[in-house]
């Protein structure tokens, strides 16, 4: 009965998707709403998530070199209007403070949405000769951005994000650098999160204000929607220009500076979400799940039961992330919470199970259930998680194949948008008209051009002149 | 010669204790300052100390039971003004937001100065009934506070820290809970940070606003002046009745939940600073340093050398934070840079150490060098880590307890701040009007009435009255 009433309280995916992924943020207890409009509150199971993120993706970055420093959350209004391309984008949308303490400011502050002008103004006095460079710097924040629709994780009017922001001498240094970050964030949401990417170079239309080129990482959905799950941007001089950062180069003449910056944001949970989750939940890849297993007694109240599942958990807290279920709830409810939270596998423990010196294992993904003798567990349940990390990541691949189409023509292109949803890849002139059009006519917007291209026609898709690039198109978060 | 150039760039720590504080967190390059006024860059030699502490209290916390959340950054005016001791302490000292993009707010919002308002609105939704306590969530994250006079780490606009908040059935857990964090605050800064703390509880004059009672841990710096290095609240059901948080107990009543609030900030890389450092600038505990061993290669161009020196850090990054300082400056510089920044261990290596297979290690606390056969190297190093680690807490102490003064009459009370610096015990009567006279008088505060009491005299070292209290005085950053 119990577990009915939980399965019973989310909507089917198939159903509605929206709705079904607000239950799930909700249901499986990853955030909660606040008084405070278009904030919310990432609660603990949403926050370990957030971590270990965090924890796996630092390693990474400082393989890469990169070193985390921390700047102010907040800009001057003169700081930000410096590069031109750049205020233009977000003064729209920044916080305003006006007021410290019962004074007026001389000068309004906004709160960061991202912190290149921050950066620029910090580098300005920190680089002077060629020996400074390059600097490798990343911070965790978190940034604002006055959102006028919220959803949770996906777009709220603060977020937690990493925000790198390199100098270098070179512009072949710089490009390199934001193609080689671009590069980690694709390896880790493929190994870590189970999310195949697409990676590719924004248009025009889509890049960074004040960016000369943006790259990105698209992700497919469970809906046939793409998720931009991270963007590295390359600056060009353009920054170093506006804020006059210069270098003293080997030939002691005065050079400008090249600069890029890249991000990943609490967003990616929304991903992890919409990629995995099914009818029953969350469902996450055990790289990122802050409980891997959750051992769940049968008839805890008979003598031994619960000695027996703390001894379980203290057999396999050494290798993974474990806990025991202990609470007063049937079991029935415990296993669809179990499966609400996405724990990858519950561990079920009973007096028959002691008796015959085994128990059973439930895969959250493929929902099997197996015996497995005690003496067997700590391999089998390696076997497991890693089988489920690398299936997950076919799954989602497979469907993502699934669900990426071909357009030659406009009617084509058109029919496929009208039809299905999915990723549409077609062949683009490189104007701005065309994206125009094709963002008025089907609310579709070009996702990247791919570094993997394919010669799919000559023509483009919407004018019929000469074709430049081949685009993945589609609808987006 | 380099060396004596960066040795003499810093004043020294008896001439101008506070401009030698000010040229070791530049020259550490530790911080910089910024176009934001009273707000500060946290470079990689300061955030990676910030970084270390953050792991290492945080592991302590989870082993607490302590769960991590993040809440908005905002918070409403009418929320802030619910609990009315709490907001009289903070609002003269907050930043308001008043405008979200080009509209201005209906609600001005402050940006978070200390998160009991948003929790206990978060808790009013999310606690019910007695199964639903207790909730012992943390967050790490910046706060402001628009103080008008700023200094690196001690006191700056916006600053890390982080922020425990819990919620209880009873006053009794409640208490429990406030004196259990403040304990492992205790134990951090001693056996991590090597800074010995002196527990207790604040006199109502210095509690935090809106607290039934605050509990300290003060150091004591160099220079004799005490540093409020974390902090433990219980607010009993105070905020519960001003937010409305009610639980549903086993007996079916409603009842008001009982709170507490515990924080560390990035403050205690002042006092690590202030507590070991020396005339040669930072000298960091081996548990907090991020590089606790830099090898430095002798007349690196002789063929070998630097090879010899990446040997010898690859063979001990497995146990040790280590670095190789391969930069094209002279050896001499690299010596007192290596001793700015507070390595706790540089390493020598040269073609003749290589020809006699040893090293030279050089200890940062006592400067002592000794010749260690290659062989013996990580036995030494670690030798050596230890015993400084442990000996850094027995200075620390020492110098503490040989500024730990005791007046039993306020001519000696007045002598004591007059001609010495340090903490002075002394009797109180408990009423405020002596605090305020003392302050008034000599600048001095109340830094806590310790856990350890000891009877001084029967009488208030101010009026003479029957004392209730022996406290800990001192100067106060």
């Amino acid at each position: 009965m119990a577990d009915k009433k939980m399965v019973e309280a989310i909507t089917f995916m198939n159903e509605d998707f929206a709705q079904w992924y607000t239950d799930v943020v909700k249901k499986a207890e990853l955030i909660d709403y606040t008084s405070v409009k278009g904030c919310m509150v990432i609660k603990p199971a949403g926050y370990a998530i957030w971590e270990l993120i965090q924890r796996q993706l630092d390693d990474r970055f400082k393989e890469a070199g990169v070193e985390n420093v921390y700047l102010p959350m907040f800009i001057p209004e003169s700081l930000l209007e410096k590069e031109k391309d750049h205020v233009e984008g977000f003064a729209p949308e920044v916080a305003w403070v006006t007021h410290g303490g019962l004074n007026e400011l001389q000068e309004r502050l906004c709160v960061r949405p991202t912190s290149e002008t921050l950066f620029c103004d910090f580098y300005k006095n920190d680089v002077h000769s060629y020996r400074d460079l390059p600097k490798v710097y990343n911070q965790w924040c978190s940034v604002v951005r006055w959102e006028k629709e919220t959803r949770p994780f996906l777009r709220s009017r603060e977020f937690l994000w990493q925000e790198g922001h390199t100098v270098h001498a070179t512009a072949k240094e710089a490009e390199e650098r934001t193609i080689q970050m671009l590069n980690v964030y694709a390896r880790f949401c493929e190994e870590v999160l189970a999310i195949p990417v697409i990676k590719g170079q924004k248009t025009d239309k889509e890049k960074f204000a004040g960016a000369v080129s943006t790259y990105t990482i698209e992700a497919l959905m469970h809906d046939g929607k793409a998720l931009q799950s991270g963007t590295s941007h390359n600056f060009g001089d353009g920054f170093a220009r506006a804020f006059d950062i210069q270098y003293a180069d080997k030939d002691n003449t005065l050079k400008y500076a090249h600069q890029t910056s890249w991000g990943v944001s609490t967003r990616i949970i929304g991903a992890i979400i919409m990629v995995h989750g099914d009818d029953e939940g969350l469902v996450l890849p055990p790289r990122i799940a802050p409980v891997q297993v959750c051992v769940i007694p049968i008839q805890q109240k008979k003598e031994g039961v619960l000695d027996k599942a703390y001894e379980l958990r203290d057999r396999l807290k050494g290798s993974f992330r474990v806990k025991v279920d202990d609470t007063d709830k049937t079991p029935g409810w415990k296993f669809s919470e179990a499966e609400m939270r996405g724990y990858p596998i519950r561990v079920e423990i009973g007096p028959k199970d002691m008796e015959a010196g085994k128990c059973v294992i439930c895969r959250r993904d493929t929902r099997e259930k197996v015996e497995v003798s005690l003496e067997e567990l700590e391999g089998k349940v390696q076997e497991i998680l890693d089988a489920m990390q690398t299936q997950m990541l076919e799954r989602a691949r497979a469907h993502r194949d699934a669900h990426t189409y071909t357009a030659a023509s406009m009617e084509e292109f058109e029919r496929l948008f009208n039809e299905q949803s999915g990723f549409v890849k077609a062949m683009w002139c490189g104007c701005r008209e065309c994206e125009d059009l094709i963002k008025e006519r089907l609310s579709v917007t070009s996702r990247c051009m791919p570094f993997e291209q394919e010669q799919i026609s000559d023509a483009c898709v919407c004018c019929g002149k000469p074709a430049k690039k081949m685009v993945y198109w589609g609808r987006a978060y």
